[in-house]
């Protein structure tokens, strides 16, 4: 053994989707928990777009794999989790669940502050828990490309990191004010070996027709979402993956939700009173919540769940509960949700991923039964919890995340004596340094 | 509840170097290990660089707490940790062991690959395992302020990182040519509350002098630390810090090492036949290697330890072993070690981190002992391994790592059946896409 004398290949490189065979510790969910079975009242359907009836499962055929067509429409309780995705999920599964001591100290709190941390996946957020199931069902059903939009660029990169384990090659449409501003996620997207665009672009009908009426706009998901569904249409060998929204992303995401329940009870908490989540489709919000709003309907356990939503894209607070298109081009189905309108182009604040126009119809449908609260916070509060939480904590949270942390920062303040608190610190923040330099 | 209504304040917040007096999990070491209580011949002796004297504790009083001078000279072979420096290592530690089962698959090897991953610290490298050390030695002793220098920033953000949590401000000087390419960095250590300039400054004689002579320079690691180790000085409030090189610093990583002898024996394994660590100051390969090198000399293993480093700063194969200074305007002891000369200035390689005309005094006796190998790896045959690594793995792995991994592979694909060879991953390189782009 000498030096390394010759260039290592570095191609995208095939891979099996049958599992490797190792044990993966009990400790990693085996099932998702689905909060359609334990709902008063049924999720109102997804309508066909042009025809405004129920979608069937032949409607979303050209974009999704029939696995996930199911899971959409499921009323399972729990969906098994495939081997190759359990293997997968165990390099970062189950995430910390940490109990915040030096918070609580530096707050004066009363109350027993927990934090939930997603950031110890490879891309740094929750995205992975559902883009390496959507990776493995296309990738089993024989597609070889996936396209999908992505804003801030976790969830790009996270579909990149899903597709180069899998073996499926990706294309991404990225928001343009993010491509701009954020190019460390597209860096690591080609690492991974994905191709990504600036949205709008001139590579589709959609985004042509948008330019043409638009030619300066800084882009928005449901246009990025537009031109990736186009693209994939097109194309025989290609499906399209959505990283929020829909409700099998919900069912995916629920892993964090269920390994809460485990290391609460692990450290002597009988339940959560409060849970803080952001919410910007809802993805990051329904994986932490939803087992613990079913176990509010199964054993009468009572966790408050709290979505926090940035005030600059406020659909909860704000936005009107009724169907609309996921999409500006208007080609995705109907959705039942709180929207602020498929034409709303957020602001462009710092915390990306939670600038989208609706919010996903489970999300949606908890919130209009009261099974969840909602709140806006404004960015300077958000980023001032998240620099008190990196100072106490060592963690840095992601943008988005900070909407949770102080809401729950503002909470405990004035909590009650042995109040538990539960935090979803949705990722870190390492690729959104400039946002917090801009706020110190 | 309603939206948050007031800015939350975000000062540094004096902390209490007092345990919380929570239970950390015996899986976190309870003790450092010394690999001087264990070799053949004792580490040559740091010297006065005025009288050229076999240094003594009250030279060093002005830059470091009396705990870490002890440190520094001690042959005890188990160091006792402190309580709260365990709590604050249980954040993260113990860190993953993780099989490298997809990449074996990839390379179709015969051997066995593990890797040992230190990226999932809050900062993302192995740094913060001495910087939480050495900050908590300071705070205990009445040290309000530390300095210190960094390279590409992965040191400078994790004694930020530690400072913030102990109670302590920092002051930072950066290598010019990282502060300009890399801000990430320095908007991670501003978050956590610290002050970073680029060096050479002229906040400093030393930084002065370096300028008069050399106005363009980019600077280097060891103009940096004159300039850490003079505002030190020169302050009878702060001491200096030093993020590798130094008999303390290898000492407090071996926490990484320690867990691996741990983490292998439950894998099933007997040893690591081979370990491969990345070489710049040397503390993430002494971290990694001294327990097993430990084990081999008191119980018979024969575990090969390799340092892998830089073919554009290739101290250890190309340098000369014999005293030189640690800085380049002579304020630090004389250490014996592997050396480029003082004045070497490193080309601007993307691996910041191992861009040091020196070598740790402990790996430079290793190797000069037999005990250890080393290579030098080519930039683009390290990121060719890099991204191999991530596509197989998920996990980007940092530049500095990248020379670790590269020539693993390179073993690993003519290893015979069953070896189990390990890999030292220092860090995750997500504020290093740049770099993967450039090579990409």
């Amino acid at each position: 053994m000498s030096t390394v004398d010759q260039p290592v290949p570095a191609p995208v490189i095939a891979r099996s989707t049958d599992p490797l065979g190792v044990e993966v510790p009990s400790t990693v969910p085996t099932h998702w928990y689905n909060l359609n079975a334990d709902l008063p009242e049924p999720v109102p359907p997804h309508l066909h777009p042009g025809t405004h009836q129920p979608l069937t499962p032949p409607d979303l055929a050209p974009l999704f794999p029939m696995a996930l067509i199911e899971q959409e429409v499921s009323t399972e309780r729990y969906v098994e989790i495939p081997q190759t995705v359990r293997e997968i999920y165990a390099m970062w599964r189950p995430s910390p669940l940490v109990r915040a001591h030096r918070l609580e100290r530096v707050l004066g709190t009363r109350a027993r502050i927990y934090y939930k941390y997603e950031g110890v996946s490879p891309v740094g957020s929750h995205k992975p828990n559902t883009a390496v199931a959507q990776a493995y069902y296309n990738a089993v059903e024989g597609i070889t490309k996936l396209t999908t939009e992505t804003g801030a660029g976790q969830w790009g990169a996270s579909l990149s990191m899903a597709c180069s384990l899998l073996g499926l090659t990706c294309e991404v449409w990225q928001v343009r004010a993010s491509y701009d501003a954020k190019p460390y996620r597209r860096f690591q997207m080609e690492t991974y070996g994905s191709v990504c665009h600036p949205s709008p672009s001139d590579l589709t009908e959609a985004g042509r027709a948008i330019l043409a009426e638009m030619p300066d706009t800084t882009g928005s998901l449901g246009m990025a979402i537009s031109e990736a569904v186009e693209a994939a249409v097109k194309d025989p060998e290609a499906h399209y993956s959505l990283g929020s929204v829909l409700n099998h992303v919900m069912l995916h995401q629920t892993v964090i939700g269920q390994e809460v329940l485990v290391q609460l009870a692990e450290a002597g908490e009988r339940q959560a009173d409060v849970v803080f989540g952001c919410a910007g489709g809802g993805s990051n919000l329904a994986g932490l919540t939803f087992p613990l709003i079913g176990q509010n309907l199964r054993e009468g356990t009572t966790t408050r769940s709290v979505a926090c939503e940035p005030a600059a894209c406020p659909s909860l607070t704000q936005g009107e509960y009724r169907y609309d298109h996921g999409d500006v081009a208007g080609l995705t189905p109907l959705l039942k949700m709180h929207t602020l309108g498929k034409d709303f182009v957020p602001p462009s604040i710092h915390a990306g991923g939670l600038r989208y126009h609706g919010m996903s119809p489970m999300v949606s449908h908890a919130v209009n039964l009261g099974l969840m609260e909602a709140v806006a916070v404004e960015q300077d509060d958000a980023f001032a919890g998240g620099v008190l939480f990196a100072r106490a904590e060592g963690i840095i949270p992601a943008p988005e995340s900070t909407h949770a942390v102080a809401t729950a920062i503002d909470y405990a303040r004035t909590a009650q004596e042995g109040e538990v608190i539960l935090i979803g610190l949705s990722g870190n923040g390492v690729l959104d340094l400039p946002a917090y330099s801009a706020y110190v």
